[in-house]
């Protein structure tokens, strides 16, 4: 209820701040009997780890995960599954006016004002940070949905501030430092000078993420208010610096005929998916598609105009080590978000209709 | 659980048919000692009910509200307020081949093979008829949230099809049938060619609204997960046809620079809102500012390819009496999930941290 | 959360007070497919209904239920079922001094401490006339769990003040005004004449009663916080006038000693049951067991000590038409609360679990 | 909603099995601004642990806790507080037939059918040690509704097997082994050699136990489902062991006639408290008073008929380390409990009602 679970049948709680002890969370609800260690979940906390080139954040941090409790003998028991991650680098550093003074573009001004207490240390609670517990319990459902329904994610940077990035392959996406799904190396070389300019000027941009999840169970979600695409909208929207969320067309519908959007079906399948594979709430199964819309990192080496506690004018700047464009580390967290809405519903699914019928024999499905 | 309830605290559960005798809600939560009739809710429901204008389906509905409990003595008495609407047009109709075939682009597919029963009248519970309970309830968070903090709401179609709408004032949007906020009459006259010629086509076409609320308390909104701008795209998504959803500068923060995105602060105030309103998942005070996107309406009298429950191909055209745009009585239904998100977190603020500071005596604020 | 909705996946939303126009709910949950009619819901609400005997109250109410939405063509869709049921006899009548005044043993004065607002019609919300939904719910619930698992309910009186009521079998319960599963003539007499002296003398007095449900599947429940058995606990202790509630055993388990307590396993089944049908709170398959003790009505002929709102002390006595013993009628309440309870578990246990194994074909059970 | 989390507002998640790495929770919900620390919870954490007395467990778990989030230079944040504790004693032992076979009274068997996975190493989930971590956030809300409102929780052991502990005074509490509010060192003396004798016979026994919360703010608790009793007999019920739960008068009002248990009020306050402190489901600023039966432990030494996996027939005693009777150990559990449902309920009156009137000046109140 205070906003620190996330789903109500595959239920995450996370906890920590930056700069704490440790983060984790607690995951109440996997099912029992799947098989499961750390190195089910290891390899996805690393993609979404800093460090990982000169483009992102060069805080040290292995973000090693430690199972604490709800497996045995290399199984799920049903019982809540614990995840601890310690901090390393939990760098002693002089916070200097930013405590007192209010950084522009960032949660400092509105956590004071709602709770009166305030944690500089990295911002707190409201880091980037705190999706690393995420990440690693939607490596736990990514496994169940593959498992059942051979569901796979996959996620890719469309747009890096003025920079297009072509769709070519998910295949690419591995091959590069900015989780673009791309071959062409000459775009890759754009991008990253591009990165490195920004980051000389202590200035930084935008992106836009696509994500996508393929072989989804026709039949989930729920109508009117549990709808798939609201709760995929409010699962991207809550990601630290979304501020755009579509679901197949997307705002490109605005423009749209219905004559061109209505997505017609022939005995082989759906004939397009402008539908971002969701119909009055519910899975169509096909492709379910979402783009996201990401801020430039508010905190930057340009100095600024804020106000100090006391509503006095003061100049601000960051020093530190943050990512000059926080979009390039958000694809697997985008993936994780929608992985965890997409078990909820089919658990919920299960609950209210039985198991899903995965495949609809006799009508095809197209992306 | 089951999705036909929203907020937490402010609990709105909806239940009933497009057709059925009766739709309506039951609303627990509501603080009590607020005045309250059905003169409060009424005209609420009076702007989104049909058949207001040409360009809109005819269905004749009066929409008349009745309170069936939780009011005594004119004020809220803190127990469930249940509203009930009767249909009053549930003409008798020959549903013809849409009950053994899917209409392309609506939730005909998705509810079949979800829940195996179908009710093909009207839509069923898909049925936008279904915000009409949501709008009522609404009208009550808009009072008491009016009565707290002094908040506001207003909302406007900003683009229609491939038309433009500029924003001049909230002032004009009663006074024309589009909910657009311009006196620009050679534009209104545009747009009712624009959709008699849609009409006529037989073809319908999207739309983008703008909401805004004003007089925000500061502080309202739940870090990592209830993000107040998580839920508003919860909210939003989950109105019928919407596909995307912004807060603040939403798509366009792609392309920005953090030194041009993150608003500044001054003893006056923020110098800007590309925030939309929320920073960090918690309200700034500032006008919190949201678009969606509605794409165009999918039952259309063009005939279009489709399958059967048994697999084969048909063709279906809808035909009877469908809004062309939906998007044009969607701006009263936005408003209402605007207010239902913010009077759930003002209630959740108020149980966490207790009564809200409604002012911030020493930090201006500017839209 | 405001404490109108009960349970999660099976969820009833009620609202409605004593004597308002209506009272009546909102199941949300309730699985797609079942076939339902008023007919199936009416029988239980006779049960409960009032004037039935003259030792409960001469209230005359039909509690004719309507089913306003969730039902097309005989069978449920998976969407909220809306039950109505009109207030008929809300006699206009002289709150006289109740209005200003605090009934001892009432809710009247907490209600007025709680909501600053109090609506003194036959109590309002508090009154048991709320119960009258629920029962409906829970006929809904009880006809799923008997088709799907064979589950089925019963209750009885097991003590009314200071007589025993030896349990002989169910099938007595609907040959006597006092729900005893008892054929023996010259006890129900006693009982008659019991209560005709206690309605004469202006008082009141407590009940004991017993709840079973029968074929109950094995693996309900939720470990640490959502066991069954405190589910059933919240559930009883819920309904009005409810003082106390036992599982099994019960209160006679503080002198029991572990060798008497434990129910051994042989491989016809266990062998006792001391659990109640509980074991760590799961269901074990065998019959489920709960005792509620109910106290006197409140609302009594006698004078009694009070105080005004201003304070000051006052003499109040209740005149009227209420029940000399609510117990009498609590049974098929228990039994519904139960019920509830029980499809709540089924649905999540289904969630989380895949659909229930309802035979343990290797190891018999006995109650 | 998979049963591990308590609490609506100030929502404990738990994790962790017997002799798994580690135990905990997280604590989601706490207000800002309450000064905390490990010694603020460590004296809780003290009355509960093992082998405090050679009546109960033997096991050597100094359950050292340690704040991992949520507190900030020694206050809390308002953001997740998570408790973790070590798990000392995990003595890799020979499980034997205890794996393939399921002891009388134990959640062996409901584990096994419900999940098909089974943790034997000490009861796993199922294990009365998962109740560390609650009394540990129980230990944070007495401390917050100590400071809010003065409210004080006590508890005493009434009854143990056949000897019953007669109220004296809660300042005794501390001075014997047992919980028993008491100064007779002869009624001392008799338990010990009863639990002694208990001890060597292999064999267990039940207890009694009372819980009181003193100077509860009026108000609290929800109509219809929430209620505060119901919610107490729900946290209540849900201690391991416990088959029994009384408010006020519980069993007693059975017997007892209306103008005998409906508590009269006068301008000094009620004359009585058959109520417990809690009329309609809302406190009455009267003392909260609860009895809880607890069960004989289940792990003796006495041999007893079971079966295996398999269904065959087989023998089963339990060695190891247990508490002869757990009742010994429940009190500061209950009053963690009780602690638990009022500042949940605490907190959603703030929401609902604003801020609690903690007193009400022209009314006195008597326990």
């Amino acid at each position: 209820m205070s906003g620190n679970s996330f789903g109500k049948l595959f239920t995450v709680t996370t906890f920590g701040e930056s700069h704490g002890p440790a983060i984790g969370c607690v995951i109440d609800g996997c099912p029992p009997g799947l098989a499961l260690s750390e190195a089910d979940i290891q390899p996805e906390l690393d993609r979404r780890k800093p460090g990982t080139s000169r483009h992102v954040t060069q805080r040290q941090e292995p973000d090693a995960v430690q199972i604490l409790s709800g497996v045995y003998e290399g199984v799920t028991t049903g019982t809540p599954i614990a995840l601890l991650i310690r901090n390393e680098d939990q760098r002693s550093k002089d916070y200097g006016n930013i405590v007192e003074s209010f950084r522009p573009g960032h949660a400092d001004y509105t956590y004071w004002h709602k709770y009166g207490v305030r944690d500089p240390r990295g911002g707190g609670r409201s880091s980037a940070r705190l999706t690393a517990p995420v990440v690693g319990a939607a490596a736990i459902a990514k496994k169940w949905l593959k498992e059942q329904y051979g569901t796979e994610f996959a996620g890719c940077m469309r747009t890096l501030g003025e920079i297009d990035v072509p769709f070519q392959d998910f295949a690419h996406v591995p091959t590069n430092p900015f989780f673009a799904a791309t071959a062409d190396a000459a775009l890759i070389a754009r991008m990253e000078s591009y990165m490195d300019e920004l980051r000389k000027s202590g200035d930084s941009i935008g992106a836009r993420i696509d994500v996508v999840a393929r072989n989804v169970p026709v039949g989930l979600g729920q109508p009117i208010y549990d709808k798939l695409d609201a709760d995929i909208a409010y699962a991207m929207m809550g990601i630290n610096a979304v501020k755009g969320v579509e679901i197949g067309a997307g705002f490109a519908s605005v423009a749209q005929r219905g004559s061109e959007h209505g997505d017609e079906l022939t005995p082989q399948g759906f004939v397009g998916n402008h539908a971002g594979g969701v119909l009055g709430g519910i899975s169509t199964g096909q492709d379910i598609t979402v783009s996201i819309a990401i801020k430039p990192t508010s905190s930057i080496r340009t100095p600024r105009r804020s106000i100090d506690k006391a509503g006095n004018p003061v100049m601000v700047e960051t020093f530190g080590r943050h990512d000059p464009c926080v979009g390039i580390r958000a694809t697997p967290i985008a993936e994780a978000m929608l992985a965890l809405v997409l078990i909820d519903h089919a658990l919920m699914h299960r609950a209210q209709c039985g198991d899903v019928r995965v495949t609809t024999p006799d009508i095809g499905r197209q992306g």
